[in-house]
């Protein structure tokens, strides 16, 4: 019998990256092209479609040799049917992908959201491979999550299975609303957004801080300046991780994962950030929940997205 | 081919229920016998089969029909080996439950806790039969939890999954410590000894409240003050709800599960809890993670123990 392929297209903003992976999750050929999002729905649809043809083409895999193809994309979508019902940053409402893709490809097609497919490759090929269950955080813009229990992701009944970054964490009496509409969403202080407003915040208060002196203000900068002992850009660092920490030791008496796995550019930070969440998680968790759990960095970088993606297809 | 039945104990601190199912979860008979705590771990063992085998006899299954025996019991498990580590109230510290069961009975034995057999229960044949996934909590002296994801319950890396009266969710400014050691958990306020707690600490206060005529305090009696307008017991058990429902808010971005269960003595409060329960769930949960779920009162009773016990044979 013939080895099995599967392609995978990670659909960001400005860039869609499209691959092509074999049975184990190697990805064996990787590409990527503009989004060209402003162009619309219709121009999106037709560039995933080109793009991934092209990855197959490239990687020299014949067409009929796909068994099937996944996509990850950044929203909130109706996962069994394939569906974006909105998305932040793509002109992608109440879009059949599933379906579309299905009749133009001719191949099975799964779609799911980009922190979920990020878990899933992680989970299997990348920081959990030799664990069946982890939880990942994806700290960027936003604070996306997803779960893999027992090698499965756990989509939930309307989808919002590991939407980690709208867990109501943050105590009422300190609250900000968040852009979901909710108050106290881990995003708004975990996520590069939340400690951008939090940085912006301590200045407007007057704080004596070196980034009073920088002229645009990023999560990096004051993650810099944490590092260098830049006491307000500490207190804002901790901030961050102390409702990421808690927030495992939520996760943990609920699915107890073995493993937390954070990635994202907010996730680049390194052991600075990591051990202060996991100080964090050891306060909150349940002593029996801690047993073996590992907070660790991801492994697999930007190339997650297009190898979870790919993967969806093994998803039993 | 002969028809399978399963066989199940629910193991509490004073009497152990034994029953006979039928594949479909059926309780064709149930007997109850004492536990004999005080007599020790040896004492309890024999109980456990001796009533199984008893209500096998009872029902008229013969013993090689029985296709397998589950064990509900209360306290920290290693789950897979089916090993209690600890229990509240009963004398069984590091016991291999299962080992010894299989052995003396010839049977295939699975072991798990009470909370999580009791929402295996109602996912499969009680308040959660229609729909794949619920999260059940059962609120007596302290708050357990289950979570039957896609039919399967979630034990977790460490047999913590669904602890959820050990979830970090009081802030921590006004937090107690629980019994087990951290602060803020959730069975701290939502359980019956914490609601007792809290009626203590109003009439130490001095509280104006028809409680402080009574000679003993249970949570049944704030239940009752509280539903004919006593503002101080309205008070408690608003705390109580509103700690709940935030809790399944952030379940609900974990999981997403189509139902909320509750149930367990405190849970016989009924729709006077219900109600406020899902006001707080709204407040709190991701807009499009209430889509479509319900927060729902346990349907088995007090058989659950023993109808789930039964059906962790047909966990896969």
């Amino acid at each position: 019998m013939p080895e099995n392929f599967f392609a995978g297209a990670d659909v960001g903003g400005t860039s869609i990256k499209a691959g092509i992976c074999n049975e184990r999750g190697d990805l064996l050929h990787l590409i990527e092209g503009p989004t060209e999002a402003q162009q619309g729905a219709d121009r999106i649809l037709a560039n995933i479609r080109k793009y991934v043809r092209q990855a197959a083409e490239e990687a020299s895999v014949p067409w009929d040799q796909i068994a099937g193809v996944g996509v990850g994309v950044a929203g909130f979508l109706d996962i069994p049917r394939g569906y974006v019902k909105t998305s932040p940053n793509l002109p992608l409402a109440n879009v059949p992908l599933k379906e579309h893709l299905e009749g133009a490809l001719g191949k099975p097609v799964r779609v799911n959201n980009d922190a979920n497919v990020a878990a899933l490759a992680e989970a299997r090929v990348g920081a959990g491979r030799n664990v069946g269950s982890i939880v990942m955080y994806t700290l960027g813009t936003g604070v996306g999550g997803g779960i893999v229990v027992d090698g499965r992701l756990i989509a939930g009944s309307s989808g919002m299975g590991g939407e980690l970054g709208h867990m109501p964490i943050v105590p009422d009496l300190e609250a900000i609303q968040c852009g979901c509409g909710k108050m106290g969403c881990l995003e708004t202080v975990s996520s590069a957004t939340g400690i951008v407003r939090m940085a912006k915040d301590a200045l407007r208060r007057g704080d004596q801080t070196v980034l009073a002196t920088l002229e645009t203000l990023t999560a990096a900068d004051v993650m810099e300046a944490a590092k260098s002992g830049d006491a307000t850009a500490q207190r804002i660092i901790s901030r961050a991780a102390h409702y990421l920490g808690k927030s495992m030791a939520v996760v943990s008496v609920v699915v107890n994962p073995a493993r937390f796995v954070i990635g994202g550019g907010v996730g680049k930070a390194g052991e600075f950030l990591l051990s202060q969440v996991r100080d964090y998680f050891r306060k909150y968790a349940l002593e029996k929940a801690q047993e073996g759990v590992e907070i660790v960095a991801a492994e697999l970088g930007n190339t997650a997205g297009v190898i979870g993606a790919a993967m969806l297809l093994q998803d039993a």
